[in-house]
């Protein structure tokens, strides 16, 4: 197997740890998200409920606000009935508890969502402060759930689908590492920066350390991410894949970090988006086809987004690569 | 025709391919737009309902949104009429069924508002749900309309006026290519850094392919977008322009494209804008003439947004012009 | 007089025209803002109404809101009277127009703003209709008036405070421009970065012709704006103001012009502000007082918002100077 | 002890002033925040509602809006009695005055939050105009209440958490100055930027005055701020702490100043948090040990926050150290 060259370039600013023998799994996951958990201190000086409340799912979220929504209510109707049903005029104060506290239920709702029908409505100093709180209440967690529920929806997001897989493709008569990636909404993106690193993970001295290596891309950022973007890692002397051979690859425990972040001009802001590949994900001797074609009328470009991981197997010469390699060393 | 020079430079970081015989049309419209569409995904994968509601016309989402309002009042129309009529307190029951759809119909939007006037109100356990309901549907989505409402109205934009030609004028003893931009309104841009990428289809064997240069500017960002900003490509011995005849020019498949990115303290957010140019837009020999003047009391200056194209032809020496080619071959 | 030296390394940008022929009066005006006005589209096309409404003071913007409501109501209580008072169930429809107009336009206010009592309630489709319009129509509006309102409130401000005098005070054996900033209210400032343009206005040729220089700072960011922070351009020979003696600098037309950017933590973002400087606000020979001191108990420091223009008068040593300047020619 | 190496190379970027003479206490507090005031203009000049507002601890801002609603609802319901509670349709107009009051109060708490139950409802021209007003000063002032508060809940925070000491640890041979620092909550932060600035206070010609050094970082910039990121300092001949031994270190009145900027995806902003060490906090040999684990089953790792400050005495090589400082001098 080929050795790491350039081992002494290994820069650590990945933010993860060369000791990785205390790290499990994967670094980075499909999705992006960092495979990792935090603990060490309370749930609650751990948790940002913001994060919580715009990374839960739309169904999630929604029921965690009729949640809030019925519970509020709930406690209200408690202390409707409990201060007695007979001072919110309009009700009847005769029927059972149940029905005494479905009615306070409802008024609870009528004022915390501030409707305010009016045909049952507080009487005496109690019943007013507390449908006068209540009302204040409501405008106050509503004003959170309906901040959140828009900040959901205008989050900015990125919108990027990357290649599924990375390859090593021939490119300039060498080889280079390149992966792809595109807007898949209707979003426009501008001045994208690419960045990618790769982290190999091996044994020295026993230990299993991780070396990370900023992997140089021939082109880093373009104007307007307008069709596919070809992220290419020309794999030459300078590289830390310098002279690894198909086998080496595949044997070798590594992930490929890649993350764009452009400007997006709908949300006036910077998105990003990352991924990850790991060795299963690397297809050695493969080139992409192109993913778009010009439309039936000449009029404009299509990008055809299912065909963004589509490659086509091809021979990499690996007499000259070999010839480069032993040049090399 | 002049050959294109300095090919080797051409690096493509335009986020367009090279491979234009893939590509229709012009590759960005004349509002900065990409010229593209998307496909292989299915509609809802690939739209971003954010961005579609922030691009629709004013009038379309203020119907989009009014359509909305009478769907959602239909739908719960039909439910209380379901329910019975009879639940909703103050309303006529004796009515035909348009009458009492009519009735439902109303007191849905007054709870759908939270207006509740309440000469209408719910009774029995079934119709207090549904009002429950509607008015949290309502706080909710109401949340969505007029926050995007308002974030269309508070979207940061840039507000540029672009001259409508692209100049090849005499400069500096020689030529440059120019375009000129001002804000049109009230705003006031400061930081304003420019950008401009040239594009050639060019015909190379057999196939029609795309050779891209970032075209370097004189003085490509300025403090404050105060008056008119000329931005001023020198068409020096470095530029894929050099060696251009007017002939050569016209005959040319081009496209310049144009960005602008700037701060504007009342977003306070980055705001930027896009055109392009293609040939038919460039005018051969021609200066811009001043689009400000003097106010009639001297206090202050006078942008004329009307006079940012007003250009005058101009001869462009060339002899002087050929020799310089000639020199440089 | 000196003249202009290194007038070819003049750089013009700055956003202003070099052909101040056509223009009129101070270039910045000591709030920051731009001294011109635009002319030649309509006042529609060069209207932002955002920019507009965030940019009236406080009062004419309540008015403004407080006028649109009134409008809103007035129109709405046409519209109830044009249909028939007596479809208001509620009101008194046998009293004067003005009587029912009256009531109409307090149904519409409690309507607009989704109060609604229900002491007047709609009565039939006509009013049913137009009240469920009127309840929607208040929804959005609102939407943008609280929206307005708030982001009034919320704006990223740098609340700068500038000295209003800019000084060639005495620095390291030569002579330096100084002016001195300070953020002026409980906000914190962090990266904190400063730019300075000098406009030298000289004839030429007949003409009135503007040069701009950046003047170069000692130090151009600081990372936290804590105390007060003296901006000094040094005048050595690569100074354009090098060799300018008191007297030239008093005849000349010059205009400095300063921005601070920097970041605010409670905004999340970037803030700045500008002023400029003319001849009649530059004192030669002085140099700036301590803006602040320690306080009583020696556990903090005092920032002194008064004294940030403090300077007293000093001699320059013209001798050292002119030998300097007669040394540089 | 050991003089300040370097000392020409002091650039005072820090924001401070050198004289401090004139300064109290320490510079930056534990939390990031200056340790300064400020004076000489009034304090409403002074004042920033907003940031106030922000910055008020989540009980006190719910206090003081709690305080503003019934301030306003008393007073209202101050202007409905003097009116006459009789214009009130539905109250009880024979009660003592303090019932009247209190009839008065929950009919503009009723109107202000526009929950209208309409049991009670103005009559009148003097009564309708007020309650308009009221609604009307409802929707405005729940605008800012509700918008601060949502602004509040969404404020983007690094949420990081410093180690409390800054170690001097044996580093490549030499030693290097160290702090470790992670976010502690469920968000993730990119392109992660750090800096440090130390600060020495020293006797000069009989004045106490402070010397100020950015302090290069071996590695400045991580791209995820994934696990705990130590941020070190290279203690070589370049540092201005070469040479300092550990009774130096102990009797030098240094400051260390630390701040680190993130991006965060979900606030989609720029996050950022600085903290300070004084000599107190710096220990003088030792390293910190791992804060994070592989988890039981190998799939993730473990983030242990609570260990982030752990660290172990170890013996500086003093002899090559001194050896060093030697041949350096």
């Amino acid at each position: 197997m080929a050795t790491l060259r350039n081992s002494s370039k290994s820069i650590n600013n990945s933010g993860f740890s060369a000791n990785t023998s205390a790290e499990g799994g994967r670094l980075v996951n499909k999705d992006g998200t960092i495979n990792l958990k935090k603990t060490g201190m309370s749930f609650l000086d751990r948790m940002s409920w913001y994060h919580l409340l715009l990374r839960l799912s739309r169904v999630k979220f929604l029921l965690f606000v009729f949640l809030f929504y019925t519970v509020v209510n709930t406690l209200f109707a408690f202390i409707y009935v409990t201060i007695g049903i007979e001072h919110l005029k309009g009700t009847d104060a005769g029927g059972s508890l149940a029905n005494q506290f479905q009615q306070a239920f409802f008024f609870s709702s009528q004022t915390l969502t501030t409707v305010g029908y009016g045909h049952i409505s507080p009487e005496g100093l109690v019943a007013n402060v507390v449908a006068s709180l209540e009302s204040f209440a409501g405008i106050m967690s509503f004003a959170l759930v309906t901040g959140l529920f828009f900040a959901r929806f205008s989050r900015p997001k990125a919108y990027l689908k990357f290649s599924e897989h990375i390859l090593v493709a021939p490119h300039k008569g060498g080889t280079a590492l390149m992966c792809r990636v595109a807007s898949q909404k209707n979003n426009h993106l501008t001045d994208a920066q690419a960045q990618a690193t790769i982290a190999f993970h091996v044994a020295e001295e026993g230990r299993r350390v991780t070396k990370f290596f900023q992997l140089p891309l021939e082109i880093s950022s373009v104007n307007s991410l307008a069709l596919s973007w070809t992220i290419v890692h020309l794999i030459d002397e300078q590289s830390p894949l310098w002279g690894f051979s198909e086998a080496d690859l595949q044997q070798s425990d590594i992930e490929v970090m890649v993350g764009v972040k452009a400007f997006d001009d709908h949300y006036s802001n910077t998105v990003q988006q990352r991924t990850s590949y790991d060795a299963s994900e690397l297809v050695y001797g493969a080139k992409f086809l192109p993913a778009f074609q010009r439309s039936a009328d000449g009029s404009h470009t299509l990008l055809e987004l299912d065909k963004l991981d589509r490659y086509e197997r091809v021979k990499i010469e690996s007499n000259s690569f070999n010839a480069a390699v032993t040049t090399a060393n």
